[in-house]
C-alpha cells in the first residue's frame, strides 16, 4: 500500500492528505436539516449529515489528492451510526481510488494490539471465512507501550501489504510534556552527531521523540516496500526543527505531517520533512479543507457551495507546498 | 462514578474487575455453532457468539464483583456488529449494577480528544437533543500526547461524574522501552526521596513512568470525588516495585492493575498497590475469569458449564487477593 501511496502522490503531484474530521458545526445547515428531517435529531440523523457532507467533499476533491485521513473519533462520537458512516466513508474513498489512512491512534499490547490491527488493516477469521472489519489502508498507532504494541501491527502490515504511521512528535502545544523529555545516558558522541539541533545543548541526552524515532527506523527496516517502508511516522508541522532531525533519523519512513494551516504550520517549514527524491512526507489538512467555506478567503462560495470551496482550498494547498518544495535550497 | 466504584467494592468486598475480552477461540463451540446457524459465518455471527458468551458470564458473576472492563479492541475486530455488541454489553452490565470501565486506550488532542471523551463518557449534542454514544462509566486513556490530550477528558469527567484511568506503567514485557527511560535533570534531592527504589541508582533521573505518574497526580487533584479522584492510573501487576513507588506518587488515584494471573502477577505483589484504607486499587483478570474452563484447575466444569467455571475463578481470585491484603505487614 506504500507503493500505491507513492504512485498516487506522483500521479497527482500533491503530497497532501485531506483530513475527513467532520464536526456537526462545520456541516452547512441545509444538510443537517435534511438529515434530521429524515432521521430525526438522533445519532442516525447526525451520522447521515456527516455522510452527505463527506460524500460531497470527496466528490469535489478526489481527483486532486492521493489520500484521505478520516479521524475515527469524529465518527465514534456519534456511536454506532457514526462508526457505520466511518466505514461507509472508507469504502467510498477506496472506490474513488484514494488511499485511506485511518486516524485511529490505537495502541495496546499482544492479542489486544493484534485485534486492533485486524480491525483496521486486516481480516478476521470467523469459522471458515476471512472477513474485513473496517479495511483502511493505513492506521495511526501510539507507541507508548513499546514493541509489544507495534509487533502485531507489523505482522498484519506484512501479510496484507498495509501500513502504519507511528506517533513520534505530535503537533499540539503540550506534546513536549513527555515527548521532549531528555533521556539520560543517550548524549550524542561526536561520531553520532546526526541529530544536532542548532543552539540546542544535547549534553543531557536525546529527547524521547528521537528515541521513539530510532525505534520507528528499526521497525521500518523490518517492513520494507520497494523504496520506502510500510512503517511511517507522525511528526507535527508545528515543530520544524524536530522534523528536520527526525527526517534523518527515519530515512525510509514516510512522515505524515499534521498541523499545517489551521494549527500554524507553514509550507516553508515543511520542506525539511521531505527527502531529496521529493517524497517521504504527506501533509495533512483537515479543517482547512473540509470547512474552507468558513474561512474569509473562501467565504464567497457560501455554505451552499462548500464542496467547491474545499476544492479551491486543496488547489491552493498543493500550490503552496509545491512552491515551497521548488524553492528549497 | 468513583463513589459508585468504591461503594460497589465495599459491598462485594472484592477489589477486582472482570475483563470482558472475548476471543472467538475462548467461546465454547456450542455457542459459536448456534450463532453461525442463525447469522452465518459473518461478522454478525461472530458478534452474536460474543454476546451470548458475555451474557452468560455476566449473569454468573455480577453479584460477586464491583466492575467489568470490556476491551473494545476485541469487539472492534468484528467491525460494526462487534461494536454493537460492545454497546450491548456496556448497557447490560450497567443494568446489572456493575461499574463499566471501557478499556479503549484512546488518546488524541483538542477537539479530537473531546470527541473520544464524548463518545465514551459523555453526551453529544444533535440539534436540540443530548445523546449518549457508548456511555461507559470509566475509560482508559493514553498520555503520550500530554495535557492537551487529557484536559478534554477531565472536562467531561467533571460534567458527567465519570472517570478515567491513564496509562502510566503497562504490564507488558517491552513496556520499559520508553516508559522506564530515565529523564535527565530529574534526579531526586534528599528531601524528595519518596520514590527511592531499593538497590536502584536514581542519580540519572526519574523514569518516564514516574514523571507521567506525577502528572496524573496533578490532574487527579483537579478532579476530586469525596476521597478519591475521578482520575486513576493503569499500573501493571508485573512490576510490583514500580507499583509501590507509583502508589505514593499518586495517593488520590485508584490504580487499575492489569497483569494478574495469566500474565504472571501474584496477589502478594499487589498489596502495595492499595492504600492503608484497603482501597485505591482494582485488580483486573480477563482470560483467567472468562476462559477459566480452559484451565486445568477448572476443567472439570467442561465447556458446557463455562460460566460456572468463571464464577469459581472469581471466588478464588477474591479469596487470593483478600488473603494477601490481610497478611500484609
Amino acid at each position: 500500500m506504500i507503493q500505491k501511496l507513492i504512485e498516487n502522490i506522483k500521479m497527482t503531484n500533491a503530497p497532501i492528505v485531506a483530513g475527513l474530521d467532520p464536526m456537526l458545526r462545520y456541516i452547512p445547515e441545509q444538510i443537517q436539516k435534511a438529515a434530521f428531517a429524515e432521521y430525526g435529531e438522533t445519532l442516525e440523523g447526525a451520522a447521515e449529515a456527516v455522510w452527505q457532507y463527506n460524500k460531497k467533499i470527496v466528490d469535489a476533491v478526489y481527483d486532486l489528492i492521493p489520500a484521505v485521513k478520516p479521524q475515527i473519533a469524529m465518527y465514534e462520537q456519534f456511536g454506532l451510526p457514526g462508526l457505520a458512516v466511518f466505514k461507509k466513508t472508507v469504502d467510498y474513498c477506496k472506490e474513488k481510488g484514494l488511499v485511506v489512512i485511518g486516524d485511529v491512534k490505537r495502541g495496546d499490547i499482544g492479542s489486544t494490539s493484534a485485534a486492533y490491527a485486524t480491525a483496521h488493516l486486516g481480516r478476521v477469521q470467523v469459522g471458515s471465512q476471512m472477513l474485513t472489519p473496517f479495511g483502511e489502508d493505513f492506521a495511526t498507532v501510539n507507541p507508548y507501550l513499546g514493541t509489544d504494541g507495534i509487533k502485531p501491527f507489523l505482522e498484519v502490515c506484512r501479510e496484507e501489504k498495509k501500513g502504519i504511521f507511528i506517533l513520534v512528535k505530535t503537533s499540539n502545544p503540550s506534546s513536549g510534556e513527555f515527548q521532549d523529555r531528555r533521556i539520560a545516558g543517550t548524549a550524542d558522541s561526536e561520531e553520532n552527531s546526526l541529530t544536532q539541533i542548532a543552539g540546542d545543548d544535547r549534553a543531557d541526552g536525546k529527547p524521547l521523540y528521537e528515541i521513539v524515532g530510532e525505534k520507528v527506523a528499526e521497525w521500518a527496516a523490518s517492513c520494507m516496500g520497494d523504496t520506502y517502508s510500510y512503517v511511517g511516522a507522525v511528526v507535527g508541522a508545528t515543530y520544524p526543527e524536530m522534523g528536520k532531525v527526525l527526517r534523518r533519523v527515519m530515512p525510509k519512513s514516510f512522515i505524515l505531517v499534521p498541523g499545517y494551516g489551521a494549527q500554524g504550520g507553514k509550507a516553508e517549514d515543511l520542506v525539511h520533512y521531505f527527502n531529496e527524491d521529493g517524497l517521504g512526507a504527506i501533509v495533512n489538512s483537515s479543517r482547512g479543507i473540509i470547512a474552507a467555506y468558513k474561512q474569509e478567503k473562501y467565504a464567497s462560495f457560501g455554505a451552499e457551495h462548500f464542496a467547491e470551496a474545499s476544492r479551491a482550498a486543496v488547489v491552493d494547498m498543493i500550490e503552496d507546498i509545491n512552491r515551497a518544495l521548488e524553492q528549497r535550497g
